[in-house]
């Protein structure tokens, strides 16, 4: 069996520590893989890797045990028997030993704050992507991996405004070494070195500033597929799967305002208004894209911390249907953060290694239902996005047996 | 232009008074076609025969003048200024000249109430079939129709048992012909009616008995098309929207609980114990027929007068994610009943009309994302029923080109 | 310090167990004493007696260890983590020492279901009572105890039909030497023995069969106070807060829809058609009493087994305003029905006990606030019953200082 | 039977012309009384003016004709047949008459851009407060008034920010001779000017520089009863009435979380922010002042076009139950916002002028239960606050016998 390396950027936040504990748990048949599409039916035939080929690896700008966290976090979380966590104790230790200090550059105030280590370390952008080079080859030798899938689950960054620069990979490479700072923030530093280190590469995060079309460009070069931005896993999950329903009916929605309350890490990021941004606006796009006219939105994000890791959420649609009727929907989601992501990032993880050993190198536009803000992908309906995952499927499927 | 006759059973209840209503106002283009599928891009080129070749007729139990009851729905509908009746009070007049008594044969207790004379007129089932064929050519000849499509929108019957005889039209025939009144309801008698007058049939209500598989034989062999059971306009259309996404992303439902509060004429029929179930059953399927497993789930539906033509719905979907953890989704649909079954009910007009224009024959499964329980259909995904009517959009352009 | 004995009849289900855990975590300061009325300020100087000095014991029908039912029921409340129940181990054997088999006599089927022994024991109702008044003496003695509170949380029985002997104690006795079977169900017969034991007595449950007129006269003669019906602590509590709302700001309430979705025994026991009757009808009275006019209004209870010991409740409020103007309150309560009661039983306990105490006999009227169905009290008003509990406190303190 | 005059400040905004329009259906026996708390039992004895014998009158900056103005806003009320309006189109064409232009002065952009006339117009604060009194004088002289009183149902004005002049009535006169302007805004200079003339006043708005201090010291020179702020109807009723059992019950919240949605020219003004700070801070005060403590807590209000006159309002409120449960509590509340504040005018101008007939002068606390922040007020429980009235109703009553 291939050793799949999964290297987590952020890997000490809630997702990361529940991907790590869901797939030991896994491996022991302690869990079940429920909230894994790659689990069900369709996708019976395509030979990924399983979880039991995954070793974890990564980086966090918190210091932080691992085991000490998880048990933070599943204390969080509603559905888990704390006691399980002893059954994968001495495996926590050892994937720990995997975990060395990130990077916070140019990543505003309110990740700063987080970064056990100052953001700004004098090293010019070069050494800062050469340091993270230097981490990921050395995941991958010392663990003996077949390949290495880079996933960011790091908190949300500031909005980067995109210039010329961020749409061409030789103007980019230009301003780095120029080592003109502001260029990138932390996430692109990350990508870049996963990119050049030619491993698969997800963007599970809002940030804009993780994979820009420069860095696309990057992936095309080296024959690595990458894929963004932004899991969806609640409320947009909920919006794709029912505006189209307002669309095939000819019901006109006049307004969509989104309201979530979460309490964890995440939300105390987006607490903070210039992340919050980058949040809402991967949030936004998607009613616009649907439906083809663009109603009343407003989505809000509130921090509140008695939520733990729940995040809740009430969608308000008013709409209006034949002769000029006013009518509603509302709905009320309460979901698990990290129990809802964590599943998905397992998923996202064996596409990529997939695509990698087909040769795929680029954007992953089949993967569109996984994310909020699909790059290069105009459907934003969830089941035609799921339709372009099966399409993909049975493609493969079919030039695999040509 | 060809002139279509809509015949409408029940055609004084709050869906045909919109139906009819929603058309005059169309036609003079004081409304809007919004809530009309046929209206949207997909079916732009598929010469569907528009709404001002339409003209009513029909029958009901209950005596009562469309005007008087026109203004009394619309004054229980929010939407509407009930000014707007008077710009078509003479049209209205009209219409009621093509609107005859009907029958209320076997239909239980509760319809029985409502009917101004005796379900039982003494007369065979053959007599009561021929009667609504004499109405139905009745209606055709004094308007110079060149075809009538018939929907039923009538109160929901109790459920029918159905024995050996529905299955095969020929033993239908002779249950009829040895009159074994119990073999019928109302429903039944029309839909024979229709169908050997050589018109295109719609159920839209949730009554069993309307169209089971020896009436389908019959239509076959008649050469009309037809289609039921009961329009998917609320709740339902939401949870044929909701359960693919859940599906879909491997998240087990626990359970989903529905509670449906309504306050029409709808209502106040169900709120009695063997029409509900007649409801309840063709609203039960979908969840199974999509999971793939059947979740605890109980549906109910109480009358509550106060909310006239308003129904509500709140649904709680319990479901379980990665790591058992469970989470839940709720939605409150506010909705206008007869403003949300209206534009279908033109829709499905349309469509019934373009079927018989092209030959087809028995069911028309292309419909199925109009219906509850579409006979003969086993998905009841919303968006793959919206798929199966795009495929015959454009397999009927392919072959009109052809 | 008094040692106070605290019988709880169904010992075993999730409210004993929830009573019995909290007070052994209080005693330990392990947790708080949240959600005891009797804690807050208006009952600081009352001279209630500690949770420090109460003794459980008790009686089940079912068979069952204390500690494996408590790690069940932990299991099932998201607050708690399960490893303090560790720290109570040894407290917890020592209690279920004092558990006893309890009695299902005349309770009907979905109770006898649960029954370890059959309902029957072929004693007459004189041998029956006879048998609690030995294990509550029993209880006492083997304890050391000063006093013993029962109170009643067993599962829901049928409605009772009241006779005219339930409304008179001389009648009633000689029903019960007669030993008309159908007379009592076994609430009474606990009730009955807990009276003639001199021991206060609540009847926390829905069962109208527990605390009925003749056993009201019993309590006055024998210098015992008594209180019940059904404990309040969810939906209805909420419903006493609003309802008066509507009524001092002259809304007119339309419709008030409630429905109860709940996965504990106590909806499984529910679910059964005749023990919902009674839980329906102590629930159903409130509206009607707060408003003076009694509005459309129907409340559903159905059982889902995936909720364990969550209870959530949605209610519809259809309200009526100036100009006729029609409006809605919904809500959705989601709370852990045992978490919820068993704080307010240790009130009424010590309540209770102040009350045997101060020496007042029969109802306590002033603890209305904790009850659905308060008996002998007309006031439904949360706060207005809350004001009755405040002038009490009010009344003894200065009784106490005259 | 004497003549009130009722002088309303924005008086062709939604809440005035809902005011005038149901009184004048009121006297045409046209309407019920429903809304108006007035007309329930406990004030039944208490020789309150009759609705029939006001009469209206008011500014506005805004043209308009009071006509159109009624028909736009009946509308966007769900409740009302639009052909009533016609029974009274004498009626309003003549209170048009009594209806002046406004004044701006000082009120921020957002209302400034709605006026018809420049907020600023070349005079001194004295000038203006004159022309106002000139107005409601000229309004009481023209129409043969015994009494007037005065409302002010302005658009909510930016916050003002207190200076030490605010609490001092001759250092705020002393800057009114010197023309600071800063130091009052429009709805100061109606509240001096309606004093001064001798005239009862009510601030139902927000708006914090209405009603200061110093304001209320001239109150009570002049005796005249005063009473402000913010007419209690919505979200923060619902609050009021539900935070005491929380409190009560000894839950403990951890969070209560307000989303408002609106679609009035309410929500326009409100959508702007420095005039939504007024508001907020009006809503904030009551969970604390309630509760004892202050949990997390946030209010969103969001102008949502479509909704008209509609308020939505969804509350989360999290609290923490025994053994540390956590559980929730939300509500939606669907008012239409003018016909829930317009009887409480009514009811407000009755006990305004009942006050000053009986020579009350300054703050009127027992009208407490009508205001978000009632002025001089600690009690924020919606029941105690009610309590107060009744009280005042029963001193009063008893004062006139003796």
């Amino acid at each position: 069996m291939k050793k799949i390396g999964v290297w987590l950027i952020g890997a000490l936040g809630s997702i990361s520590v529940t991907v790590i504990l869901g797939s030991l748990l896994l491996k022991k048949d302690m869990s079940h893989s429920t909230g894994m599409v790659t689990e069900t039916e369709p996708f019976k035939g395509l030979k990924l890797v399983p979880v039991e080929a995954m070793q974890f690896g990564g980086c966090d700008i918190r210091n932080g045990k691992l085991y000490e966290t998880t048990n933070q976090i599943v204390q969080k979380n509603a559905g888990l028997d704390p006691a399980v966590i002893e059954a994968v104790r001495a495996e926590l230790a050892q994937i720990e030993r995997n975990i060395y200090p990130g990077t916070s550059f140019n990543c505003g105030e309110a990740i700063g704050e987080l970064s056990a280590v100052s953001g700004e370390r004098g090293k010019s952008l070069r050494e800062e992507i050469e340091e993270v080079v230097g981490l990921i080859n050395g995941f991958k030798l010392s663990n003996g991996l077949d390949e290495v899938v880079v996933v960011n689950l790091a908190s949300t960054e500031p909005l980067l405004e995109l210039k010329d620069y961020h749409y061409d990979i030789t103007a980019l490479n230009h301003c780095i070494d120029k080592n003109l700072k502001n260029s990138l923030r932390a996430s692109a530093i990350y990508t870049y070195a996963a990119i050049t280190s030619g491993c698969p590469y997800i963007n599970f995060t809002p940030s804009n500033g993780a994979l820009f079309p420069a860095l696309v460009q990057l992936a095309e070069h080296n024959s690595v597929p990458v894929m963004g931005n932004d899991g969806k896993t609640g409320e947009t999950l909920v919006k794709s799967a029912l505006a189209p329903m307002f669309k095939d009916r000819n019901l006109q929605i006049l307004s969509w305002e989104g309201f979530n309350i979460l309490g964890n890490m995440d939300g105390q990021i987006l607490d903070c208004d210039e992340n919050r941004q980058s949040k809402i606006k991967s949030k936004d796009a998607v009613l616009g894209k649907i439906l083809g006219y663009t109603p009343h939105s407003q989505v809000h994000i509130d921090f509140v911390p008695s939520l733990g890791d729940r995040k809740t959420a009430w969608d308000f649609i008013h709409f209006q249907g034949f002769l000029g009727t006013k009518m509603s929907l509302q709905f009320v989601w309460e979901g698990y953060d990290s129990a809802l992501a964590a599943p998905l990032v397992l998923d996202l993880v064996r596409f990529a290694e997939f695509g990698h050993r087909r040769g795929e190198a680029g954007l992953m536009p089949h993967l569109a239902s996984y994310f909020k803000d699909p790059i290069g992908v105009d459907e934003h309906g969830l089941h035609q996005q799921f339709d372009m995952l099966i399409d993909y499927v049975e493609k493969t499927q079919k030039a695999s047996k040509a």
